[in-house]
């Protein structure tokens, strides 16, 4: 049970904070003016590409990935690369090629993908030569439950023909967003977990139509790709782009999830660092009632709760992070679900005062709060809202 | 005591009701496609006036204001209607010609202004004609300390020069808002609290400039004017535009509170009352492992709670209104400070429960809930933060 | 809706409030001595015989009691009366003997009982010569479901035998308790809530056995004659002991209730006004770092916080009162589970607060504080505990 | 950073465990028993000297203390042994001689007594002989802010007279407590942290009085010789007597405070442990509204909410324990702080929610959780409030 960074990890994380430093923070405002030149527009930014090119030279690249394609990282290692990434949720994780949902979707294709997959769509993606899409959650079932997806897989000869409805399709407003994953129902009646397989869907398939983008507390996350609704109207592919198997999907989609949330808190911490160090600089420098802010109690027990907060969580992800380097996923299932339900709720927290004492500023767009508070708002709905997670925690407490 | 309402504010609030159910709400989805059809532009757009033009009809106008000019409604008449209001924050104010900021600006000119000032500008505002902006809230400085001000009004002859720089001004970003009230220092050395005066600045004077909008969260609140950043560069006006007279500012800000912030609570119980509607539909409706959501504990505890928050704090708001009808608003400062605290509060907890309730649906633009909770949430900012307020009620009950 | 104090109202509540303080506040130090000299015992201590003399020869006798027998005050008009009480509930509620459990059950053999069974039991109650206890809860079930009643009541030729285990029954460790009343099944085959009756069982009938006394948190509430655990052996009482009839059982204990949860709750808003006078007390004299706690922020806030709930709590159970006196108890029971839940929860806070704030003294018998805690903690879990209660309020509102 | 316990640590702690499931659990009611049939005195029972012997014959021993007179157990090392005497914290700790505040004056004396010091208290204190009792609050400041100590340390000739009163003594009730380590100002001239002094008084000293003594939420904590009052009147003792030296007593403070406090934050965590336990127990038992309460969703987020809670705050103790052992006390101040903050709150909450759980069992000495909860309440008090450390931490977070 030793969390400490080890020298890999020391050293990586000292790299992405430089680059945080130098060249992400400054590059904020440069893509805001971007955004504003072309308001339209879906695709990646101009600044992101640059980005992109200096974090590659510098190795910062596919750091998320386990294994040969990616740097070699275990979670524990990773997780304080991930954790810098999060001061800076719009620009540092694609900077390092390190962004949702393409993370997930590359591990997807690197541990069950065949050859050929891999070469027409883990290839480019590792190269962030295209994006990709998960889509997964329906609009019209509580997605929680995953006997309730309502899309279907058909076999059809050679083909699959997909048909059914579905939305938070993360990136998938981005044209360059090029290949969809997509969860849907092969066998509805086969044993409540074996209904459910995934497929590779191109984006330019006929019959697959982006219904409109979605907006998070008035945000498109247009950086990002936004939020797409995409219909699934008798969409046909070669049988080829199942992934695994028939029957394979919520396997896949479980292997995914324990990876996927504890990037999600890692960046979280650092979303919750960065909220806190504005907190403290706010404090220090402005002026009420004839004193700092620094000196009133209240502004005080603010900071000193994040900072508790932080520490022990940070020890909650690491824990967890270890215990899938040396267990498996599997074996740090209650772990995942606590850091899962805990942190983002402590960041919300964390952001939601650093807010209040920014006054206007805050819920503005004069400091990265407001958007830093709908992105840790969503994470306690996306995947799972907290209510469901507790339950489960709480059931595996009342078993053991 | 008697807090029930009278026949007049029963038969008010029924027609209001009514009219919220028959045109308003139906509305709400006509203001979004007539917002996406002219996505740039800030002024008032014609579904709200066909709904001003309904609601005149109806004897539902200007029913906020006291005395003549108004519908002779007492704060604790007004209160149910304003609660039926909130409902639709984007629409039903703006439709009975009660919406902040021109309620508090015509309240001042009713109340302060001289004849010709209201001639000139009270009598377009209480014919929806013109909408107006309030100048208060600077960005260098703690606006909930009014000894901060920065901006400087001048004598020079016959004019007053005005200096400053002012946000947060909200409904300024519409062409239509002809009238500015800018809050300003005319006598920087005078007592504590009679530096401040108040002046009209059309807004078509030269030297006002509208630096940008501001966004609360993701949302540009276009429907209302937006909020905007405004800049006075030697902005000269007639020195009949001062309002009451010199070193009144503060006083007349006051007055200008109290009706105020009880207009905010009032609406804001009624988009409480809105989002624990959403919830328990949503609750009945929606199904998840097997069941509905209204069968789970939680559910039922955070639907018990919203009823009970909402039923105590009405109370308060409703003792407040009588207090300020009966023995007046100074004598109702510390009600008054309490709602402002408990209200938005307690609200903006019940969104943001709706919220989790309704998934991915309640925090895009599919349910009305995460833009309500952008209003609310920034309510606890707006007009002084929480805490200054507590450490206000806090310091008064140490003194009784 | 008028919740103002009435005349009679003003007029009690102002006398109780000057009993309160030149009598009831000076006696608890007297308690406490003639407490410890008199250690094993749990009869009324002498002190409360004087109180309750004064009291009864200023009127300020059975107050709680609707209709002749009492002093004829409806709900609202106690309401100011209880709170006083609640500020020395130690003492208060004794002296004008106004105290649970006898006001339950003087109400229920007021409404329920035979002239016969009035004249031998509420007579002296009424007087004060007598206590009683309500056997109503039990040790292995969950007692907040009524179906789950373990003790039987059998019929045998003219007499009733009652067998089953009681606990929490107040009260009677005091061996002026000289009347039981017993809840029990009479027929567990009758429809849910038609097997319950109530029967009057003497103290020293055979077979009734004070098991042991218990204690809430460290106290036994040896002046309130304790809690104690009581078994029924084969106890053997006339027929006509039995109240109102057989299967009555539930109809009374609800009939109870309503009174019984609202007297409860009054008294809660004086504990909790104590609470806060002794915050503020302990605010303004006590220092700690160079300045008074008075001028530190979060003191103001929980000074602040709590005036705004016992402001909106009292206005809450006036309410429920006025319903109560206008509608019925039974058309004010969502209004009654409101307070049930609200009051205590926001009351045992302001208490935990002024502990906190008075440190080792309020932890100690120095203060009131860490024993009005104790009782407000378990008037949480009393007659159903919160959760229940949430449960049942969520779910009529879903039903709504 | 790595926590894992060790070969060493994990031994004792197993054994430790062994030795409180076979002796220690199923002598509570032993105690029990032994308290009621002496209930006036306030010595060690004969169950804890059964105990000692039994521990102290497998080695169970002193293992708080580091060092040659300890089992040389470093604090990474101590942490879990010591969580598990929480399970049982009025027999446990006393038990393995680990018992506060024999635990900091054995440190004091170990670390900065002289040898005839260690002679004559410490080798008695390290055999269980006998007790002793730490005399530093005071009743009339706020003892948090070591410079409002009043107690004065006067030198006279080859002797120190010692004046003043001291409450919160604990242990010192036991007459078995004969050795009291006082702390009091020598010099109120010097600067604000070389004013104070520690000294030994031995209890039977002419001028010390036990004043009396003070209860905990109505409970004495007999069984672990209760917390007193005591007057030092004029008394008068060798100069050799003094520890450290004059000026010594605020740096002997903080050195005693960094063990104690994570001692205690270890041991919370055992009783939160325990109280989990309980929980998770009863919620499996008990039925009612026809279903174990295990299936409720309200119960199951409480379970899950207290081992989330649990895990993170041992991992943040752990790493206090690490930093303590690895980098010293004083480079561990804020950690320390934190958990002091953190772990008492957390176990708070989660001993509540278990007494609620368990309705009239959780408040009555049916259960150990209200006499725990009693317990861990006044630890959010002792050694300086939250509120203290809160501010303190926050300032930190300022400046650094």
């Amino acid at each position: 049970m030793d969390f400490a960074p080890d020298a890999t990890a020391h050293e990586y994380s000292e790299r992405a904070r430089a680059f945080l430093d130098e060249f992400v923070l400054p590059a904020e405002p440069v893509l805001d003016a971007q955004l504003a030149a072309t308001p339209d527009e879906w695709g990646v930014r101009p600044i992101v590409r640059d980005l992109q090119r200096e974090a590659r030279a510098r190795g910062l690249w596919n750091l998320f990935l386990p294994g040969e394609r990616g740097a070699g990282l275990n979670n524990l290692q990773y997780a304080p690369v991930a954790e810098v990434t999060g001061w800076s949720p719009r620009l540092a994780p694609a900077a390092f090629n390190c962004a949702a949902p393409d993370t997930g979707n590359m591990e997807v294709l690197n541990e069950f993908g065949t050859p050929a997959q891999q070469e027409q769509w883990l290839e480019p993606l590792l190269e962030a030569r295209i994006r990709s899409a998960f889509c997964m959650t329906e609009p019209d079932v509580a997605s929680s439950d995953a006997t309730n997806i309502g899309t279907r897989i058909r076999r059809d000869g050679d083909h699959y023909v997909i048909t059914g409805r579905k939305w938070w399709s993360t990136g998938a407003m981005n044209p360059d967003a090029a290949i969809f994953i997509v969860m849907g129902k092969t066998d509805p009646d086969a044993a409540r977990h074996r209904q459910q397989s995934m497929i590779l869907v191109p984006r330019d398939t006929p019959g697959v139509r982006i219904v409109r983008p979605l907006t998070v507390f008035g945000y498109d996350d247009r950086d990002h790709g936004g939020h797409a609704e995409v219909a699934f109207d008798d969409v046909r592919v070669p049988a080829a782009n199942l992934i695994a198997g028939e029957g394979e999907g919520f396997a896949i989609a479980q292997a995914r999830l324990g990876p996927g949330r504890i990037h999600h808190c890692m960046r979280a911490l650092g979303m919750g660092e960065r909220a806190l160090a504005l907190m403290i600089a706010r404090a220090a420098e402005r002026h009420a009632f004839g004193g700092a802010l620094a000196e009133q109690g209240v502004v005080r027990e603010w900071i000193a709760e994040a900072r508790i907060q932080l520490e022990s969580l940070r020890l909650l992800v690491l824990k967890t992070a270890w215990l899938m380097d040396t267990v498996g996923n599997r074996h740090a299932m209650t772990e995942i679900q606590a850091i899962k339900i805990a942190v983002p709720r402590a960041v919300q927290q964390i952001i939601d005062r650093a807010i209040q004492l920014h006054g206007g500023a805050g819920v503005s767009s004069d400091t990265p709060l407001a958007e830093l508070y709908a992105g840790i708002r969503s994470l306690r709905i996306a995947d799972g809202p907290d209510e469901v997670h507790l339950a489960s925690l709480g059931r595996a407490q009342l078993r053991s």
